[in-house]
């Protein structure tokens, strides 16, 4: 790789958080607007940040890919999963250009810490190991530290999952629930989580790193998530319908829960925490008597599934 | 195990708390302070409810010891590892009284919200599962949901070894860092602990439940840990001994770190948040140097540990 230009395709607080950590790191980054010439943008570049929301990846990346040399580095930095066809963003990438070389970007890191140079951990995680050392090379500082992993699956599944989890939580902070309480679904939700990213070819240990707890941590406790905005609003009586329209955006972990259901019925595995959201999507049970249900269920081994396989 | 009595040896806020959820559960707490016949507690109860700071679990259940009948059900919710001797409380109990059914009963859970009756979810650790039960049992009800796990060792290290990261975190908060960090933080944190957790034979699966995140995510963001508001007052410049003498009780977490970073130093296993404590409470470095430390550190691959052993 040669050259000082990177592309950064996407305006949002975080690609303007990410081209400040290029600059900072002695690149020139040329940031994408839905206003300008993405051909420009991409010319001449060492790398391409995708920086869009994750429901909007396919039409950019699909735009973009005419102009995409060979091989091209491309870091995204996106979370989630593309409602309805339930496919993670590194296939959709696949799917259209399968020489590029894909890393994921993601970890615990708000824009706004990451634009004032806070310190902050994240995790590039790439099937190519000579492409994650790229990105670590690209925005490794003294403020953003970069941590390479092999498991791009579960990174990927991390992103997303964790909204659903955020919802969840949410709406106990809605329902004026205790730290107790929060704690304890964060913990119980990570292992869904887990479960889910077991039977899709994830590394269990993921979801204890960076992208898998600490993002869990930063998203169920912060008032920029959308999604656990959207599950307050649930828990203070909106239904979810109307709480989305409020949250005036896509609230992914609404959708995530209903593919994460179906998966699980699919493989046989419990999720019920992402069933009690999905039920109170379906009007079935209130928020209250959802979060009751959660705490009657049988009485369980918490190292079950560890035992299950010995 | 018949008759209606419990003793509850311990009259802090976790021991009434405890005896709240007894009496709920139709149980008769017979609560032990240092002023009563602690014979008195002890006879005709079926379980023995252990509830004293760690660092007072060898006087009192040496003292309880001469009245426990035979392969008594002991149930120890103090959390720690005994300053000193590094021992595990279990380790103590076996110690004086090989014959005991021990069961560890930890996880986040802080005791004023237990005592209102708020949801909680816990983990009844035992190498009998049969006592294991029979402490689910005894406890579980609508509010209170126990876990079993067979995994003893983890249990008890989550909750020594998350004092020390409690620590560590109020460093940063005392000196006004942001969520990034803290997340990034606690999850690196948790890696150290999983690690050194490994080394003593503890299953690595426990770390990412209720004992292990679940208990460090309450710890690391309460103003009820002393662990934390002892780490607060060294980030806004106090030193680690004027900071313990100011918060007025043995803060853990600073004598688990030397008990680690011995560990870590005799298995060759990296915790260099440990250590960064370490070398704050040796004066060898500010607290902001420790920490900006450790985004300096060599590039590393978050899954490395994994890999190491493929």
């Amino acid at each position: 790789l040669d050259g000082k230009k990177v592309a950064v395709i996407g305006a949002g607080s975080w690609g303007r958080a990410l081209s400040v950590l290029l600059k900072e790191n002695g690149y020139e980054a040329a940031q994408w607007t839905r206003k300008d010439d993405i051909k420009a943008v991409i010319e001449g570049s060492r790398a391409f940040v995708f920086s869009v929301p994750a429901q909007s990846f396919r039409e950019v990346f699909t735009k973009a890919s005419d102009f995409l040399p060979e091989k091209a580095l491309v870091i995204n930095a996106a979370k989630g999963i593309e409602i309805g066809s339930d496919m993670r963003l590194s296939q959709i990438a696949e799917e259209i250009r399968p020489d590029v070389r894909y890393v994921a970007l993601s970890g615990p890191s708000h824009a706004e810490e990451v634009e004032r140079l806070q310190y902050t951990f994240v995790t590039a995680a790439s099937e190519d190991h000579e492409a994650a050392l790229l990105t670590q090379d690209i925005f490794m500082n003294q403020y953003f530290r970069v941590y390479t992993n092999s498991d791009l699956t579960g990174v990927e599944l991390g992103g997303a999952l964790k909204n659903v989890i955020a919802v969840a939580t949410g709406i106990l902070d809605g329902l004026g629930y205790g730290d107790n309480f929060r704690a304890a679904i964060m913990t119980r939700g990570l292992t869904e989580m887990t479960r889910i990213g077991i039977k899709l070819g994830a590394d269990p240990n993921t979801f204890s790193g960076l992208t898998g707890m600490g993002d869990l941590i930063v998203t169920c406790l912060s008032m920029h998530s959308r999604n656990r905005r959207c599950g307050i609003l649930i828990g203070q009586g909106a239904n979810p319908k109307e709480a989305e329209k409020l949250i005036g955006m896509v609230v992914e972990g609404l959708y995530t829960a209903r593919a994460v259901k179906e998966l699980a019925a699919d493989y046989g595995i419990e999720v019920p925490i992402t069933e009690a959201l999905c039920d109170i999507m379906d009007g079935k049970v209130s928020p209250k008597d959802a979060l009751a249900s959660l705490m009657i269920r049988s009485r369980k081994c918490e190292n079950e599934d560890i035992l299950k396989k010995l």
